[in-house]
């Protein structure tokens, strides 16, 4: 049982974990180690106090090394369901479960919208989680939206347990080339299926019949990761202290809404860190 | 006609300065041009993502020297008053008057409550600003409250009119050798008189009989400022755009409360230009 668990690894997880790190409490920090995809591919930043006109991957990689040189550890998973319990909060990361007295949120912001059919169809047919699901399409066909090149090898472990795979990627450059892979390069429209998924209706009104759909996109919708969490559209209702609707989870940085800016993201990551502590203190009390 | 205002140089009036200039506003940038002193006399700071393990005074200097490079520059005024009016804001600093068309205060945390009496003794013989008020007192005798070593030269403007001055500070190594100044060691409990200041009690009991009390503060409490101005304690209030009760006046950094952090407060600073962005962008299309 860790003390928080901190999901993200941008500027408002980075400012979160070294607050708590500072007040030497356990944290689980998953995320990726490179950082933030955002702001490393920010080409000039000239608006972060104290640190004039840098780079978006030099400012990723100073704020990671801060974090390292502190001992903080990251762990690589994709969190695709977070669940409240008398304990604390049960975190599923790719295949392993995880627990936390509390969660801060700094998912990002989402700009992908969910599929149509997406949330009807989660769980039966619909997965985010290669590891977690694939085993059950031993032989079958699926699709796989892949929205970033660093989760193409989840789409290689699926494509050596399904007997088809039609790859969708919003990118052009992409490395798998294996004989049961297909690439398709009409968008998707929505998922079909009552019970299950069956298929796929593509942009073109064409319609692609599978077993199943993984998703593997940066960010997992925050509503979708924690059930009853208040949204206002995509973004994470806070207060002022940083906290959401669900006691004992926390949200900073892009993910809680414009503007989408690291100084901002830093300055929520510090507040719900510190919110967080009062909480964990006040826990102690019970 | 300034399009913004900005109260005070510590990372919170830095972030906005940054943002705005960005957005080519004009800029009335009200404060110390050293900075924030509770930054400057940090020792260490670790928790200030993408700058590891910094001392105050660097952090502060970084963040002057980034201001200096987008040729910001700073008017080193204290603001003893903000007023509304229809065109904007109307802001007294020093024996300066400025408009804007909206404010961001930064003023940082005030830690000393005022003196008993000072509200309403303020304007009839109680004065934040020396230049103003000092040619009041010719030849009369005055206390002076001197609460920065960096405003001593003010307390000597002032003892170059008056006859008499006592002068109370909350430090040590006071650099004013004159034979009109007779330092007070005792402190000032309360400010005295029906219609005017006519003595200061001190918590020793004693009085000392004056014609007016000069009060040199770092910070001028919130609600002194700007007349309606929402307070929660010592705090402003504001919502989480950084949005005060008063329309056109934004808020940031430690003034708004706890926890008291460069990060919150570069967060906050952010957030407030964005706002006030906002708010010139809809002045434009009335």
């Amino acid at each position: 049982m860790y003390d928080v668990a901190i999901i993200g690894a941008g500027p408002a997880g980075v400012s979160a974990a070294l607050n708590l790190k500072l007040h030497n409490k356990s944290i689980l920090w998953l995320g990726s180690p490179k950082g933030s995809r955002k702001v490393e591919l920010s080409e000039k930043i000239a608006n972060y106090p104290g640190v004039p006109m840098v780079t978006g991957a030099a400012l990723n990689e100073a704020m990671l090394a801060q974090a390292r040189d502190l001992d903080l550890e990251m762990t690589d998973k994709m969190v695709t369901k977070i669940s409240a319990n008398r304990k604390g909060f049960m975190l599923l990361g790719d295949d392993e479960i995880f627990e936390a007295r509390c969660v801060i949120l700094t998912t990002g912001s989402v700009t992908a919208k969910g599929f149509a059919g997406e949330d009807a169809l989660l769980g039966r047919g619909v997965s985010y989680c290669a590891t977690c699901d694939g085993f059950l399409y031993r032989g079958k066909t699926i699709a796989v939206y892949c929205g970033d090149k660093r989760y193409e090898h989840e789409a290689v472990y699926l494509a050596g347990i399904a007997e088809k795979v039609y790859l969708f990627t919003p990118y052009k450059d992409v490395d798998i080339d294996l004989p049961n892979v297909e690439r398709v390069d009409k968008p998707v429209k929505s998922i079909e299926g009552e019970k299950r998924v069956n298929a796929l209706t593509l942009f073109d009104g064409s319609v692609l019949p599978v077993d199943g759909f993984f998703i593997l996109r940066t960010a997992i919708a925050p509503a979708t990761l924690l059930y009853g969490l208040e949204l206002d559209g995509p973004h994470i209702v806070i207060n002022r202290r940083c906290e959401t609707n669900q006691s004992g989870v926390f949200a900073a940085g892009d993910c809680t809404g414009r503007p989408y800016q690291i100084a901002k993201a830093v300055g929520e990551g510090n507040v719900a860190a510190h919110s967080a502590l009062d909480y964990l203190a006040d826990l102690e009390k019970k």
